[in-house]
């Protein structure tokens, strides 16, 4: 989701770099000792950063690392933490490069929500479910881990689905009609649009 | 689909044995030879018949077989059947001993159209898709085949997704909202339905 550039944005997010951790990898290997916590959970594009920061209130025994790559959204989610919530680091990258910042085996899960679909086909190696990325999900999840992507977006949701699959990832769960109210999962501002206009949104989680 | 119970249906059907194989039993290993044609196509619960009709139509290169184990359903899609399709033979028997029917390998394409969900947990052996099924079909498949399923119901497409995948079946396309019309397949007055009403039609097509 774009957002208008705000100029306070970049020193923002210099002035929070006990949060914005500027560089991430200095915690290649450590996330869990520096956290004091035994899982880690890693959202890729936070976005406004409403689910990362409901998982961190949920889960206040699990590390939470949140990347998103635009800076403006960055600073407003950095903005909106509460800041009592002592479990979560942030990094303004491009996820291009996540194998930098964790180590082999080191995530335990990985969130994907409501991703950019890039939906020219010319574009499809952007998306954050093509093969290139997959590899390297694959390398820092640990045996246990799972990936869980939600989108209201059709065909990023079935691209997806055959891309995890011929990589080998194994389906654990779907849905093509996923309550995150009901099962207590935090609604992000971009989620709730659809909810109210009734949309479907989709739902997998996968394990290696 | 229930429908209400016709007197003339049994009898119908046997008057018509030429169609209505009355013991599939002698055609196994033999269905393509029976019929002059290279390619078979199995459709599981043809209901009021028209899409394997459809398929007929549309593929006068294909031998098209039909099971319904509802002698009412068969006797009218047996009476709304274009004569002149030679392509096609049908089945009233349930299809729960359908190995006894086809040969090893024997099948290039089934198709599971609407199924009854059987929603109920203690139900679910019964869906066509549960794993005692799937053994068969993986029996009876050609090593190039495919299995087909459309569906409105989500729980259906989700549990047989999950399913399938848990066989050993591998995700060739995936739609969580797809265009029967668009894509030049025959439309049944259930699935119309659906359509009219701008609810999603799930489809999903695994090969082995």
């Amino acid at each position: 989701m774009r957002m208008r550039k705000k100029k306070w944005a970049k020193p923002f997010l210099e002035e929070n770099k006990n949060v914005m951790i500027q560089t991430p990898e200095t915690y290649k290997g450590q996330w869990k000792s520096c956290l004091k916590k035994d899982f880690l959970a890693v959202e890729i594009g936070f976005g406004r950063g409403n689910y990362i920061a409901g998982m961190a209130k949920n889960h206040p025994d699990w590390a939470l690392v949140g990347i998103e790559k635009d800076t403006n959204c960055a600073a407003v989610a950095l903005k909106g933490l509460d800041p009592s919530l002592t479990n979560i680091k942030m990094i303004n990258q491009d996820a291009t490069v996540i194998e930098t910042w964790f180590d082999e085996k080191e995530v335990d899960c990985i969130y994907l929500n409501f991703s950019d679909p890039w939906p020219k086909k010319g574009h499809s190696k952007r998306r954050l479910s093509s093969a290139s990325f997959l590899s390297k999900y694959n390398d820092i999840l640990s045996d246990e881990g799972h990936i869980v992507m939600k989108t209201d977006n059709q065909s990023l949701f079935e691209f997806s689905l055959i891309s995890f699959l011929d990589f080998g990832f194994k389906l654990v769960e779907i849905s093509v009609n996923y309550d995150s109210v009901a099962e207590g999962d935090p609604v992000s501002e971009y989620e709730q649009k659809f909810l109210d206009l009734n949309q479907p949104i989709y739902r997998m989680k996968l394990k290696k």
